[in-house]
Formats: C-alpha cells, sequence, structure tokens
C-alpha cells in the first residue's frame, strides 16, 4: 500500500517564516489563562492611535455608495491620482495616476518584487538589520541575500565606500544583482538616512545598473530633528520603485493598503511597472472600500496633517523616554532613533546566563509577559526590537521590568 | 559603460497573465471616448446585485468600533469559527476554528497552495477548462500542469475510468503529482459534477496519496434541480483542503476575503494548514473592519438565506434564457450550466472568417463594445466565455447582437 509522502511542502516554503509572529501561539495560551500580555511586537499604530476620523467617515461613505464589488485590479483611478499628487507635493516628483499600483500591503509588493525580478540562483542586495520578510521572500523564490551592513557603532549609518566596492565586485559576475532594497527609515533600527548617503546609494545602483528598491512606508514619521529625503526626490533618471502605503503614516494597518510607485519611465521602470500590473490582474484587485478611504487620507492634507503631527509628536516623546530608560540599564544599550517608532537594544549578553536573543524574548513572554521580538529575526542576533508606541509611562515601567528579569538571570 | 539589462524580470514572471484582463485598456479606452461598453467578462455579482445591507451595516459597525488595526493574521477567531459551523450546518463535518485560515480572496490561497507545494518539476492535475489563474500560478513557481478533462460531449463531465487510468500512471513515476486541483461549480463551465463523480475522485486522490484541492467558492449557487456536494463531506480520512470565501455566495467580491478550510487532521493535512499560518504570518493579515462583515454574513443564516436564494432565483432565469438564446444560434452553441453564472459557448469557427477566439474576442469588444472572455484562456480555444449576471434582456439582446456580428464575419 501507498502512504502520503512524508512531506508533500515545497523545499521553497521552508523558508517562509515570520519570526515577528512565532511567539504568538505563546501570547494568545498567556491570554487565554487571563494574563495580561503587553504587546510591544507588533507596529501597529491603530492600537495606540485611533484611525483618523475623516477617513474612516470616507471608508462608510464608500460602503454606503456601494463600492463592494471588484475595482480595477491595479487599484482605482482615484487613489492612484492622489499618491502622485503626494509625491509631486512632498517632494516635487513628476508622475501620473498610471505610474502606481495598489497592493493588498507593502508584504504584497515585496512579494510581487521579488516573484518579477528573482529566478533561482538570483541574488539581491540587503541592508542588515532589516525587515524579517526581506529575506523569507527572496528565498521562497530561490534567491540569495548579498548582505550589506548598517554600522552599529556609527549610529545604523551605512558606509558608502566599502558599499561602492563590494556592490562594483558583486556586479561583475555573469549575474549582477537584480535589485538593492532600502528601508528608510528603517524598521528595525529607526534610522533615517542622510541626504548625502541616500545620493551615493542611488549613484551606485545606477553605476551598477542595478534596480533600486526603497522601502518609505515611514517616511512621514521622523522626528528629533531628523530630515527625511525619498529616493524619488534623488533618483531622477535612476530605474527605481518607492513602496509605501496606508498603514503606518496614514494609521490604517487594517485596511491593508499598500502601493508601489515607480514614477520614471526608461525601459527597466517601464518594464518592472508593466509586470507589476500583471501580478495585480493575477490576484484581482485589494479590498475596495478601503481605497476610497485612503484617496481621501491622501487628499485632505489638512486633516492629514493634524493627524500626523500629533501622533510624530507623541511617538517622539514615547521613543525618546524609552531609549533613555534603555541606556541607563547595564544589560541593554541602543542607538537612538530618529524615525519609524522601533527602538533595537543590544543585550550585552555576557552579563546574562540566557544563550540567545531567541531565548531571551521567549523568557521574557513567559516569565513577564512581555512580548517583543528576537532581533536575530531582522539579521540582528544579541538584540531585541521594541515597539514603542505604548504609552511614555508603560514603555518606561516595561524597561525596568527588563531590567528585573536580567537581573534574576544575571550571570 | 554598463547599461541596464534589456530586461530584469525572471523567467518564472513570465506566466504571471490574466486573461480576464487583458483587453481592458481597450474596454477602458472605448469608455473614455464616450462608448457604452457591456462588460460581461467580470464574474461580479456585487455590480448586479447590492451586497446585502445586514453585512454593509456589520461592516460599518466594526468601522465604528475601531476595528482599523491589525487582526490575527489567519484571520479573526469569530470568523474561523463561524467557518466551521458553516461547514457543519451545509454538509455535517466537524471542524474548529482552526481549521481554517482567511485570505485575501481565493486568488491568494492558490498563490499560497502553489508556494507551499510547488518546486520546479513538479506537476499538479488540473482539469481543463479551468480557472483561468491556476495555470500561471503553477507556472510561476516551476510546476507543470497535468492536464485532465472535462468532457463536453457528456456535459463537461469527468470520466472518472479514464480519470483513474492517467492518475496512476502519472502517480507512478518518481514525483508523484503534488495535488489534484477540482473547482465545483466550474468557472468557466458553470458545471456541477455529481455526487458519484466526486467520490470517485475522492477515491482517485486517495487510492494515489495526492492532495485534493477543491475549490467551491460557487458551492450555493446551483440551479436547475442540480444537487451540490462539497468535497469536505465525501473526503472524511482523506486530506484535502477546501477553497471558499465571501465574494460570490456572499455577493461582495470588493471585501477581498477568502478562506482555506482544512477540516482533516492527518499528518498531511495538518502540515499544509500550518504551512498556510506560515504563509499567512508572512503577509500579515486580511483587511480587518471586512472580516467582521464577512462573519455577520455567515452568523446571521437568516438574511442570508433570504439573499442567497433570491440571487440564485435571478441566475437561474438569466442564465437559461441567455443559454436558450446561445443554442438558436448557427454560429454558437453550448451546455446548459446549472451552477455559478457563466456560460462558455463553442464558437462554430468554420462558419466564420475569424481565425482564433481571441481574435473573435477582440473584434466584438471593439466593433460592439461587448466585452466577454477568450476561451483559450481557460483552456478552451474556440469558446468565449460569457458572465450571465446582467439583465435577461440584456443578454438576449447581446446574443442576437453577437450573431450580427458572426453574420458580418461570415467565411
Amino acid at each position: 500500500m501507498v502512504n502520503y509522502p512524508k512531506s508533500i511542502l515545497s523545499r521553497r516554503s521552508r523558508f517562509v517564516h515570520n519570526p515577528l509572529e512565532e511567539d504568538d501561539r505563546i501570547a494568545r495560551q498567556l491570554s487565554m489563562e487571563g494574563k495580561n500580555v503587553l504587546k510591544l511586537n507588533r507596529g501597529d499604530p491603530p492600537y495606540y492611535f485611533p484611525t483618523p476620523k475623516y477617513m474612516v467617515d470616507a471608508y462608510i461613505k464608500a460602503l454606503k455608495d456601494g463600492k463592494t464589488g471588484y475595482s480595477e485590479n491595479r487599484g482605482i483611478a482615484e487613489l492612484r491620482e492622489e499618491v502622485s499628487r503626494r509625491y509631486k507635493r512632498l517632494y516635487n516628483v513628476d508622475s501620473s495616476a498610471d505610474s502606481s499600483i495598489i497592493t493588498q500591503g507593502v508584504s504584497e509588493t515585496i512579494g510581487f518584487m521579488n516573484a518579477a525580478l528573482i529566478d533561482g540562483g538570483d541574488t539581491a542586495i540587503l541592508f542588515r538589520p532589516y525587515y524579517v520578510l526581506y529575506a523569507p521572500e527572496l528565498g521562497l523564490y530561490g534567491g540569495k541575500a548579498f548582505v550589506e551592513d548598517y554600522d552599529e557603532g556609527n549610529n545604523w549609518q551605512i558606509d558608502t565606500d566599502s558599499l561602492r566596492k563590494s556592490v562594483g565586485k558583486a556586479s561583475m559576475g555573469t549575474r549582477r544583482p537584480k535589485y538593492m532594497m532600502i528601508t528608510n527609515p528603517n524598521n528595525p533600527t529607526g534610522t533615517v538616512l542622510s541626504r548625502k548617503v541616500l545620493e551615493e546609494i542611488v549613484e551606485i545602483a545606477n553605476e551598477n545598473k542595478i534596480f533600486l528598491i526603497s522601502d518609505e512606508i515611514y517616511d512621514e514619521i521622523t522626528y528629533n530633528k531628523a530630515r527625511f529625503s525619498s529616493v524619488s526626490q534623488l533618483a531622477r533618471g535612476v530605474p527605481h520603485a518607492i513602496l509605501n502605503g496606508a498603514s503606518k503614516g496614514y494609521d490604517a494597518t487594517g485596511f491593508r493598503l499598500g502601493y508601489i510607485f515607480i514614477p520614471e519611465n526608461d525601459r527597466t521602470s517601464n518594464e518592472v511597472r508593466s509586470k507589476m500590473e500583471d501580478f495585480a490582474n493575477a490576484r484581482l484587485c485589494p479590498n475596495a472600500p478601503a481605497q476610497y478611504a485612503f484617496a481621501e487620507g491622501l487628499r485632505n492634507t489638512k486633516e492629514h496633517n493634524k493627524a500626523i503631527k500629533s501622533m510624530v509628536n507623541q511617538i517622539e516623546q514615547r521613543v525618546n523616554a524609552c531609549t533613555d530608560e534603555i541606556n541607563k540599564s547595564e544589560y541593554l544599550s541602543t542607538v537612538r532613533p530618529n524615525g519609524a517608532f522601533y527602538i533595537l537594544p543590544k543585550i550585552n549578553m555576557k552579563k546574562l546566563r540566557i544563550r540567545s536573543d531567541k531565548e531571551f524574548v521567549d523568557r521574557l513572554l513567559r516569565e513577564e509577559c512581555i512580548h517583543v521580538t528576537r532581533g536575530s529575526g531582522f539579521g540582528a542576533k544579541d538584540h531585541i526590537r521594541i515597539v514603542a508606541l505604548a504609552k511614555k509611562q508603560t514603555l518606561i515601567d516595561t524597561i525596568k521590568r527588563i531590567n528585573r528579569f536580567c537581573e534574576r538571570h544575571k550571570a
């Protein structure tokens, strides 16, 4: 008699894993036992700052107007037009409604990009620490990461001289890297790259003829006097794609709306944009009524500016208070973020009887009901990622509790 | 000087193409010229039957209650519980809220399934004519379709004797087919498979130890006295997955909510379900407020039964009237559907100066502003697919116009 095979899963599927979610079952279990789990693992602004009412109202209006059928697959025209206007307004970039494709969050975009560009054996340049899903999605399609590093010793900046050398070397082989991907502001370090560094990155991509992808989902969440520049401003004439969406700056993660914006019209940009449309067509449209809400989010700049200013002001205070408390600790230390809302403290492992960041995170969850994420999931071992969206005092108290936890596990 | 490569797209990405959408640009162009394009190319019930108010109200309530952040990645528990209850109610299947994963439409599920099961060189059994996206998604992951045929001469039924032989043969090699996929009721033929045929299919899958996937998105849209059976009823103890969602029977395509339901608890089922959760975790959650609306759609059986009965009654009349009119034509002929809302007439090409179904569809769009889909996109050349959701008289008039179009292009 034949049996079902021991495993029917594809080899590729082993890459599909999200370290952000690996302890979710434990957390749910603890909640069911009546314990109050402090969730500092998900970058979910609406959990702390309600989605602005003017957007929710537009969402409700769309539902009442019967916008519940399929929309155009690449997204409704009025939303794509607002995306184009946003880039003119904020970054003085000329584009049209045809320059963008609306996606089901930036996550979907990352999948589309890898599927569109990566065959088995291809490489892509990623900067470490990176967002957790970049490497698994690359692996799913048989690609390998060519890893460059943010320098923790230098405020998580990028050494562009060394980057120029190694990208040049990587591009000399028969298989040039298919893309270079940056996240600015960065998740998980909260780093905003300087304009000078960005200009160099654009130049390096163009010198080596590598498609540049810039995930700028946190572009309006910068503080501590950081000045954000968009790759779309700096990469005139250079093939590139910008990833962005409603989740963070528009405080609407649950809408699941992202977009890919490809403003240039060179052959490479056109080819990628056109293939992105094919991918959009293959999965039909994103949620239809939510697109009207996001379009209103972008259109009503007065309401948006009010909302984002107030949210970023709060985030700045929370991140700074949490950073200060971390840097008082003998077990943790961190670079001060100036964008997004993540803090990535380094754990002083030598002082602890804990062997890895994974063990640290698991124990912290089970023993203290504090849910953070292991840095190794982002390519930063011996670190933990804290989402600093909770109230200031909660964050300060949490760091104190983490300190006591460390005391208990002192070497 | 180096140039950007002539193409940076992956080889795999050439498969990503949706024949349903290939004439969209022409249709949009015609609309912009002020022409009235009759869209019979998209299976979009809400365009003709407004999404039931009780679901829209639940959607609005979720928005007012602030459900705009991330949900659990595999979907909110109350929706997964309602899915489980639905299968108990309709098909007497025991399961739990953990048996299903909520997806961004069934389209996403098809992507997950292929990514989870297919490596380069793997095969999967598909029945032709198939839904347009099955083959491209398989190709994207390097898989090949092992094609079985619905028999047009026998009311599009499946010859299970011949199926048993060929699946047996296909399964003897070193690489057993990874899955067998059926769509019941079928898109594009509207065929409801008999219980006897389904039982045989389940047996053949189990004899050869091939994972069975049944796309049942039209399971509540059957008529002309057809009796629908779900694979979930018949495949007790046999590893399988059911695909379904809100789009068709719940008349809410724009919500973009599907689910994958894996009720069995054998090793293979558990392995696939667990990997589906990994895929869900990798893309974060589906649209959050829409999930509450779909949960209410499933919970409120009284309202649902009223809505579905009225819609199916209308669909029955429309499909039948259109079928009758088609079968009066000397250029078209078709098998009467008894499920879904598609009709797949065969074109009598010999009588025409048109060389292919693609040319037929393109010309019909440009000359008559009637937008249908080419059968070859579904693996059925010399056919066209008509979405029979428009009003009865519109459909009858359309077929008359198609006849006149054929007259003009008579050989």
